[in-house]
């Protein structure tokens, strides 16, 4: 029997632990997708416990006490920094096969040098020894980062953003970690939604360009993404809520569309409106990024907010966010048919959060690569993705992409995270890759070539996405 | 080599076995759901030959049947019992790799003490045996059930039931099992079929409350809940055939289709109608099960009758039922959305017939949970079910349920059977439960601790259930 | 640790290698389903280069490159048959864990004695291993097929082909290889598409009877049937493409709708009208198998050419086919029931493209058996198809089958390629299927009893087939 979380966790053969222990283990994070705050950055903030860490803002964490059956002041908050942090530990026992469950004694062993298994028990002794640690300068956000291994991560950022904490990350010689936005439009294109006025107002205002028509909606588009492209901007993301509707773009409709948009505040756009105005927006979108270089990371099939008496209470992003279920490959086709016969198709990542469209995606990229010059193909499945992010459905993904696509051009992992410590989901990625790539090999099915193993694993790792993204390090 | 099921049976590791001889294998059953006839336990029936028990009701028998090319009169009927059972044991060969040929070989070893393997060469002889066992008193109804250290069964009743047999076992001291009828309003609800009248006039008079509307529909399931609850009643099943479909409910709407339903009898009701209807009727329901405490069992996705030539010659549940195919996560959604805010949610149960909605089930539920002060949250996925009652889905249920949810709160196994010896289910199941969490202990992906893993083991295999239905057992 | 492809690859028990190589090894093949080009086997064609075998017209491997970002001149062709090889070599480490790097090493091992491992290294000597090899008589195209100990291959034939080349191979006594048409009558059933009056116009033509009505439609259709079932024909291929879609058939709408489909040429037939129009065929079609015990074959659920940009330069069937995506089992639901009702559905094999469905049409194929006096079932779903025909899907595939059906009468593999060297196939498949076996009587979950094993292997690889499609071989 194995100890639990030691050396060789999820390594189940020789292979696997030799291409983990020689390759993966040592290589640099490339953090290209987070939700990192760069202001905490720039602030270099610190914590004073593991429920300020923990338990302020980590939605995962708050969905798993919920599904403990928590009362929610312990949750988001209302109770001590203690109680709540002890009722989390009062669920860890339930959180078996949880990757929550791993996540937490990575961190811990990780991070806080601590072997102790937490439960309501073992609360108070993790309470004290974190508590004192996260006192030490070891542990403030710029430190953890840099003992992460972490060369660069890109943030989440909108349009109106003004990138000033990136601006200042950049410009202090003391730390050396790209910390880069990323462009996610999504506010700007939702022009459904109460608010899109208020929205477009901002926008005209940060951009200097009076939003009014289509064309100065583009137009002050174009300038943001300038701006982004100045801060060493390499990759827009866009949340595709609910699923993927198509409806034939043309300039004229959209423009009419937002017109109304404006003048209702977003109430009276229909659903093929909002279609056809978003696929005019990611015709010209997907041009500039393609222009560019950058890449287009579509987040798909999350149904947002579906509990609305707990949207009243406690806001978005509070953990009851769920898979919306429909199936929308055949849009998601025509959409890059259009982009691509448009010329407008640039580098692209698809995230589905339904495992059960795992295998449509990955045959879905195949019908629209094309030959760019660059080493890496163009159109890309995305790691297994938020209720994906553990052993079961990160092993899915890769199989299935592996045995629909290219494998060894796999972009590998991304933390999706709010926080510092979430850096732990890279080793727990890589060591399932490496027992996956060592298990082929070890059952004859791969040959036992210890220098295009290691190749693989440092490709998937560390280069592929270095290479994909175009991200230039010190 | 293992031995054909022998006692390690499908555990694959020393945690596992130890798990299941030491905690599983000894727990007592509580059964909560099934489709056992109540009669047949108040006449404590008996069988004079393994036809009856095993070919005169179980449509899973029949289907795989069926599906060995069988003619219909060895199937349903006609041909002698004995040919029958000859026709069955011909099929068992080709059934490698179905949960039928575990429970056929788990049933002859546990009940007849036969370890035989099932054929048309052993037809003959596993005839005469178990045809001998069956005349002896230990193989009557209530003798299996006490056997099978079952504690609490209940059964699937229709609000016009008079729950006679239930009150005749309750009163009947020799046998302190607990039947329990369970609520399944399906029939009260499907306003749009043909008999809707009759059975409303059915239920006009055992209710004594004559329904013309809305309100005195609701009133005359309110009295058949209060009769139900006087007997234990701690559960409400509904059987959401094809899919689930949300519209907003309102009062004076539903009576309108009510009113028109019962003019028509069933005929002009239209899709959008029919959920109307029941979204307001669930309205209604779900209050009144979350003040009585009960559970609500949803039954998702099956496609009913889908050969309407056999449902003319074989009437229904005679094996044709399978899965409708169609995504309804959403609808559902709008449905727990509805409900959560109306604060008529109760404890709810949702059982998918696809396994490719298990994530988005899995993940669902995590958006409706809350703090009503019990050890168990409300909301639940049930266990694999039906389609998914086998090694494989009840494994992948179990991985996706721990991935999203807290598994150690898992309400674990019922049989949904209408055979008395259907109980090897949960052996079957306990086994699987066992071999997964001992295959995480032993790979290291959680801790050794004997303490917490027997908790574990007896929660989800007893403790849960209780707990969360609020069981009383003598 | 194994060796890359030795005797044992994919065999991981004692049972699983016993039962190969006693039995599945040895087995001739029947070919059901394949895209080979009759004509090409009574020229006896071969081959100056492994270019020409391997990269002239497989689109499996056309897509693997585009996912490696290769210039299409290397794919489709442009550059010189050399370096299109060496480009596609240079694809194959990143191929890991994809069908083709096992299909490909297992061709160059068993028809060109290479044991070398293909990479841009090794391109040059396999090039020359290879042509030199492809010189001689033993790789010509009927030479491969005995080698490959074919048996009896079904090619795929539109229903205005003349079956020359049927004939003049049936003729040929120096190769006693069934090579039989199948009846692919999808052209004439999707009246939707530009170009249908002239495909009419020639299936007037060569069956001498005008296509002016419904009518003689259908007795144009008719008169082929009888055409091919004269060269020997046992099965008809249907496309079902995009997804199944039922509406209630009657002769005189489909008449009406077939005359606008003429008139139009196409262009006004409406989604409605299309269904209708091909569920009266099938009706009609669906009779005609039954009465010649032919057995239909419906591969569904692909997205033909979504790529409108590649489809116009490269044309169809090169490598941008993909799933759907939409579930569309309650429609085939509806068309099965009504060929049922109306005795005219034949035995029929369903083949699913999107593995999420395996489920639903495992359990729907149970819906629809019904007792014809043959060993074999009448009702089945097909092999793991496409982008599942790798190791896991097969598994996925076979395990479905088995939990919901009787897997003793499954139809095992065919090919489904254009290749000559693509029987290595039948080689993984047997394999993955003995091993899978082998699996569950070494764990106890099925009896080791040697005879029926092998009774269960032979007739899963080669006797199923020869009884179902009731093929007639020397």
């Amino acid at each position: 029997m194995r100890q639990f979380l030691d050396d060789e966790f999820l390594l189940y053969s020789g292979t696997a632990s030799a291409l983990y222990h020689t390759y993966a283990e040592k290589l640099p994070i490339l953090d290209y997708h987070c939700h990192i705050n760069p202001k905490e950055v720039a602030d270099d903030i610190s914590y004073s416990n593991i429920t300020e860490l923990w338990l302020y803002a980590d939605h995962y964490k708050w969905r798993a006490m919920r599904s403990c059956g928590i009362e929610e002041k312990y949750i988001t908050g209302g109770a001590s920094d203690f109680d709540r942090f002890r009722a989390f530990a009062s669920c860890m026992p339930k959180l078996i096969g949880n990757p929550i469950y791993h996540w937490v004694h990575l961190e811990l062993k990780r991070y806080f040098g601590c072997d102790l298994i937490l439960s309501e028990k073992t609360a108070e002794e993790i309470w004290e020894l974190t508590s004192e640690k996260l006192g030490s300068d070891s542990m403030k956000a710029r430190s953890i980062i840099k003992a992460s291994n972490v060369e660069l991560l890109c943030t989440t950022d909108d349009p109106c953003d003004s990138l000033e904490y990136h601006e200042k990350i950049a410009a202090d010689s003391t730390f050396n970690v790209a910390v880069l936005p990323a462009f996610r439009p999504d506010r700007a294109m939702n022009i459904e939604r109460k608010g899109i006025r208020d929205y477009l107002g901002r926008l005209s205002t940060v951009s200097g360009i009076e939003i009014r028509d289509i064309d100065s909606y583009i137009e002050a588009l174009a300038s943001r993404i300038d701006l982004f492209e100045k801060h060493g901007c390499r990759t827009a993301d866009h949340g595709i809520d609910d699923y993927m509707a198509y409806s034939k773009p043309n300039r004229y409709s959209a423009g009419e569309i937002l017109k109304k948009a404006i003048e209702s505040d977003g109430a009276d756009i229909s659903e093929d409106e909002l279609a056809l105005f978003k696929c005019e927006v990611l015709k010209f979108l997907g041009g500039e990024y393609r222009k560019l270089g950058w890449v287009l990371q579509f987040h798909m099939g999350v149904s947002r907010n579906p509990n609305s008496a707990c949207l009243s209470k406690l806001g978005p992003d509070t953990g009851f966010d769920t898979i919306h279920g429909k199936n929308c490959i055949r849009d998601l086709s025509h959409v890059l048919d259009m982009l691509y016969a448009e010329n407008a198709l640039p580098k692209t990542v698809i995230y589905s959060i339904n495992p059960s469209d795992n295998a449509a995606v990955g045959a879905l990229i195949g019908s629209y690569q094309y030959h760019d010059g660059n080493r890496i193909q163009p159109i890309h499945q995305g790691s297994a993705w938020w209720f994906n992010d553990n052993i079961e459905g990160m092993r899915a993904q890769m199989k299935s992409l592996a045995n629909l696509s290219a494998f060894g051009n796999f972009l590998g992992m991304l933390t999706d995270s709010r926080s510092f410590t979430a850096y732990v989901r890279h080793e727990y990625f890589r060591r399932i890759l490496c027992d996956l790539i060592g298990g082929w090999v070890e059952n004859g099915e791969y040959p036992a070539d210890p220098d295009s193993l290691g190749q693989l694993v440092c490709d998937i790792c560390y280069n592929n996405t270095k290479d994909f993204f175009g991200f230039k390090l010190n």
